[in-house]
């Protein structure tokens, strides 16, 4: 199966989910509606999701069966888009090519849409069903808070403009980033009814793949191109952030990249696959977000 | 039972547990610990897990059985204050007597660790008796989303400055205040096994006890005494919000707050109590929120 089609086809099935989970533009207050619509109908490549269909797929369940963890993951990932572009975070204006939610609808309805969205995702969950409610639950909240994401975002603000190890780099990252692309592949792991110990070895997995996300995400702010990926780049230089890229140097990052990326492979090959050929889209997946220009 | 003690105990009780269930403050990493601490710690009355208690004891279970929901709405009704106090939403410094969270942490750490509180929420609700997650999960986040809690902001501020109809300003305070007041008591008959029927008519007193509430909390900020409130009064005024004060009067809000507190009081005497000692305490309750000073 060729990944891009894969990518292409799964990318429309999540965004007919989300257009449909989400509620109407016209649900009253329509203010917060249309602005909860309008961040998650930006685009975005819909990676979480598409882990999260895929991971379903390769351990024996179907795609439809992480329909709701996996959009929820989304509108979470979307969240902290929202709340990470406010003035007094990254203050950024554009976002996939166009101005950011507090750009059109102001600072205080981008919190707000931002909570709602994080509500909302938890909101999805409760019509999962109720065996392993508790499991996606807690994975997702945890993938999400003050251990997970948000801690990431705390490490990378208090970290920008200063000098720091590439070990609390990894950690900045495994929180920031990592937990949202490893948390899908257990939530599909999760679907597929695997065992506590199948579903460690498929966090680890998900470990590698977020670490070599991160590193060609620092790699595309520094070498990218604008139009293609649709904001500015060069950002993180400008603000000081500390990246892979200001730690370890292109050609640092780039060995890092290629090592991360053998890691992953390996630990793909290791896992119990029920359906070959997707464990064979995993690995081109891994791959492109090696080779990535998006 | 005299109700001064019960709430005193209960909010002991209460208190205990925020803290054994918030991560440690010197959890990594530190500061968005120590901020989400810091924001509930500061005291408050602690009213909706009190309600959560009180109701799942009328209703023939044990206050224990309701402790996670329970903590879950204290810290998502913290969040909406952190995040409220922001800025570019209510722009406050003082919040129960102490600077707000952003005054002492940043405004981005604020945002953060409003961010993390609320999904702290739904990670407390993981544990929770498998059988009733799923409805703990869609009460609370239905209750606290877009279509509860964050719609009644966006109407709140929306309406800042405008004239307003006295049923819009119901259905804003239904949404901002009343759905977190009305969903404890919805779970403590949940946590009693209660039928769909039953926890209707709990809900619909819920309603009644969410809107006193409301136009109490209107009446104290136009009269109360700033040092017994612990924050400044006239605030309403003083921004332009529309409040039962500002749409009513004076006595007109007074009038209006005892028809509610016997519509409420009329609706409780018609619920399933396994207690009526409890039964008694609730209504003692009503009545407190109609005369209260705080």
């Amino acid at each position: 199966m060729k990944l891009s089609s894969y990518l292409k086809q799964k990318k429309m099935q999540v965004d007919c989910w989300l257009d449909e989970l989400l509620p109407a533009p016209e649900t009253k207050p329509e203010t917060i509606h249309k602005a909860m619509r309008y961040s998650v109908m930006a685009g975005g490549k819909r990676i979480r999701p598409i882990l999260a269909i895929l991971s379903a797929e390769m351990f024996g369940a179907e795609g439809e069966d992480v329909k709701l963890p996996a959009c929820s993951l989304e509108l979470i990932h979307t969240y902290s888009l929202v709340h990470d572009d406010l003035p007094s975070m990254d203050n950024d204006d554009f976002r996939r090519g166009k101005p950011t939610c507090h750009k059109v609808f102001g600072e205080a309805i981008g919190i707000l849409a931002g909570d709602a969205l994080l509500t909302e995702a938890f909101n999805l969950l409760h019509r999962c069903p109720t065996p392993i409610l508790p499991s996606l639950v807690r994975e997702i909240s945890a993938a999400a808070g003050s251990c997970g994401m948000v801690g990431g975002q705390v490490l990378d603000m208090l970290s920008t403009g200063q000098e720091i190890e590439i070990e609390e780099l990894k950690t900045m990252h495994r929180l920031k980033t990592g937990a949202l692309i490893s948390t899908p592949l257990v939530i599909g792991a999760l679907a597929a009814g695997l065992s506590d110990k199948d579903i460690e070895l498929v966090r680890l997995f998900g470990g590698h793949l977020g670490l070599l996300f991160q590193i060609t995400d620092d790699l595309l702010d520094a070498t990218g191109d604008e139009d293609e990926l649709g904001k500015p780049v060069g950002r993180d230089e400008e603000k000081g952030k500390a990246t892979f890229v200001s730690v370890l140097g292109l050609t640092g990052s780039r060995k890092m990249a290629e090592s991360v990326l053998s890691e992953a492979l390996s630990a793909l090959a290791h896992l119990p696959a029920a359906d070959e050929d997707k464990r064979s889209v995993m690995e081109l997946l891994a791959e492109y977000l090696y080779k990535r220009r998006i």
